[in-house]
């Protein structure tokens, strides 16, 4: 099997910029991510990607890094995308330290427990991945009802968004999850 | 009606090189397109997301810039996002100078009197917005017996890819369209 | 492209009723509206639609002219059917004499403008037109303290029931709208 | 159980026209039929109704007058329209004088025992009715390399085009059947 | 139309004690219904069915049996389950004395004249028939509140499971009713 | 997290002959699997059940065990089915010893590496699974073409059956699965 339906190219032919920053990476995983050699033939769309999800990702939001990798599992199962699922299945499990909780947001995102607060916040993202044209105002109300600010609301939106493209790209590929994802963490 | 449901900024306070990067723009348009000033609130995510933008609308394609646009407004339409059917029916009527041609791609893209080439495009770019999981290895042959090369494919995905976000920001914001979008080219 | 997937008549070979009923409005618009010679091959079905047109859409009813083309629009476009979201999206223009808000009803209703009213009425009405089953007794309800009468909510659902077979006529035949229809009214 | 959500008229009460063609059709099943009764608040919809379907119904067709109401049938049960199925489920019983075919077509028109020819019109016919916008010219092309003409076509379009409108007439008005309907020709 | 596309088994040919149990009941209907004969070549198969069919269908509930039988029949139209709807449709017949309030549950459950209680259990039966991953406590909830207990809950959920597996069944080998079962009780 | 909303037994207090069916699972698991403490209430539903899936999942058919398991996780994935998804996955992972194909059919059973037989095999049991009645002919003689037997076809179709009940019969309850089975296999 393949890694991608596209040119795969090596860690050593990408920009200087690009290694600069997945080297890293690479040396806390051990391995280098399939996502940037799949993607690595398009560098400044693997660069543009690698920004907004760093941007997303990383800022210090009201949502922890362990709420944004669980919207982003949920709303991957939603979309049936294999490498999200895999990917940030492990990225969950090592920020969580519990594969179970992992293991049943793939399964039925609805069946985890978490907080109230996560659970609505998931139900949200879950619809803005699928149906996007049916999360209205009262969606919103509701979340801020919850304690969400409207930065918070803007991050869960803007996660779901980011691996709705995502979700997409690795269907289009078939990119294959590496190896080691499937046991990372657990 | 507000802009958006989150905050809107003024193009002043943008950081200086989205400044440079969008003033060409309003002077080009007469005004300032509102998915800057309604995404300006995180500038990073914005610049990440104008690189993107560029990096796939503006390269040097197999696709012509007005099939990529035709690609943006189908699944636009199939997402219901206002700000994208809109705003891109406006690019799209200034590209093809055919009004005509953006309102059948609004209202029933199979309508659109375009090459089979184009109708197959767009089939597979509206069945990956909408139910990206159906997309298999069987539509992107059917894609490459049309003459389109992997380099095409890629790009027919990513733009479809690249609006799947950008429509769930304009959801998630209710981001209006300029007026003026509403009739520019027509 | 030709206007039909069927025989297409000219409006000299209607019989004399429907001829004298047509001519005032070939006048009035300066062009033959295709639902005409498209459905002119039969023409009691297209004297009946006529009739049953002109007894929803010219009475004398709770609902303005404009409501009733918003409904006509609506519909049609969650049907996405070209000919009458052109045509009617015309008129809408013509009877709002606002092209903005038509444009915002193609795109999503969701987006219009409109009074809380005439979103109940139109949220409704799209039911109605897609999954007619689910429309129970709460829906009416919820009209009925919103101030429409059952008159008027009989109307609501008349005009999606019409033109729930005009847009099956029109998907049929793959009626072509005139050219005249996209800019009429803009 | 009311009859209907709206105004029910007397026969006597309709005007002369309709009175002197619905009087027959009393005579002959015994009953006043309660989509006469239930439309009859409104007289020229009433009217218009009745003069679409006996041309459609009524006319001299490559269709039978069974075959069209086994598309009636089975629309209307895709459509869940309990007055339409139970009333023309009569009328198909009395027409092919056979109660398990009309059965068979209620709970799903894929069992029934039909000729290949018939098999295609209704699944064309339930397309239309249920998503119309996915109908397309090679449905039209597989109806005609089965013999199906032109005007044949035209007819199960427009038979189940009338009945989409008459089912949302009847979920509005949560239409009663006559009890003698749901007995007759069995 | 041969009653079933796998092997069909003579009822001599069953083992001794499904024979004993399927003879008085063809005794009291007077013909073997097709289930036994088309399930009977996987016997194991078959008695687990029955003795599962039997512990619920049989068992001293909260749910009368002409209200479990309107859960087969809902249900069973939901999936458009040819032999359960007619089979199961005759033994309601047969409970309630009323062929009237069974056919109304074929074309559309929701209209049939039964009590909110009624209503309520037939709402959750259909959902957990069609989207069971939608079945949530807040569901249950709402039984509870009408009065049912939780044995009443699991009994609605259990025959809706139990036939869930059936019709998979009956579809799987399109099963034919036996031609008594469409008269038998009317 | 209580195991079932419904009341749960002891397996001391199960009759003597499930218990005697249990306890040697047990002694190999290690543990008491919680379908047959939440079903233990009803000790002859639970019976029948386990009747049905030894008489399935253990006789000697034309599928292998793997690939049984394989249906079940892939539908009860389709059905987002937790206690299925993880006490079958588990299995799946033991009869394989391969844990990374089962997460990719629950992630996507498309992606998992199987055989074009098992994925013709698991497209049709989906299908099964989720629409029923849309299982024809022509799938079956499909799987016919790929050497899959009458009695191998009926497997197919059966364990996909028993499980669409035992999904229903989870999501009733909101089953947990035993913790132990998340990891087991690993």
């Amino acid at each position: 099997m393949s890694i991608s339906r596209f040119p795969v190219v090596d860690l050593v032919d990408l920009p200087e910029d690009l290694r600069a920053r997945i080297e890293p990476i690479v040396e806390r995983t051990g391995f280098v991510p399939n996502v940037f050699v799949g993607m690595g033939h398009r560098p400044n769309e693997l660069r543009a990607f690698m920004d907004y999800h760093d941007a997303l990702m990383d800022r210090d939001s009201g949502l922890t890094q362990a709420e944004r990798e669980m919207i982003v599992v949920a709303t991957s199962a939603a979309n049936d995308c294999l490498y999200c699922v895999v990917a940030h299945g492990a990225i969950l499990r090592i920020r969580t330290k519990d594969a179970e909780i992992t293991d049943r947001i793939v399964a039925n995102w609805r069946t985890a427990p978490v907080t109230d607060r996560q659970r609505a916040m998931l139900e949200v993202a879950v619809k803005m991945a699928r149906t996007p044209e049916e999360v209205s105002g009262a969606d919103l109300a509701d979340l801020r009802e919850l304690g969400f600010t409207d930065a918070d609301i803007w991050d869960i939106g803007s996660v779901t968004a980011l691996f709705a493209l995502s979700n997409r790209i690795a269907h289009l590929a078939d990119l294959q999850p590496n190896p080691e994802f499937f046991t990372l963490g657990r």
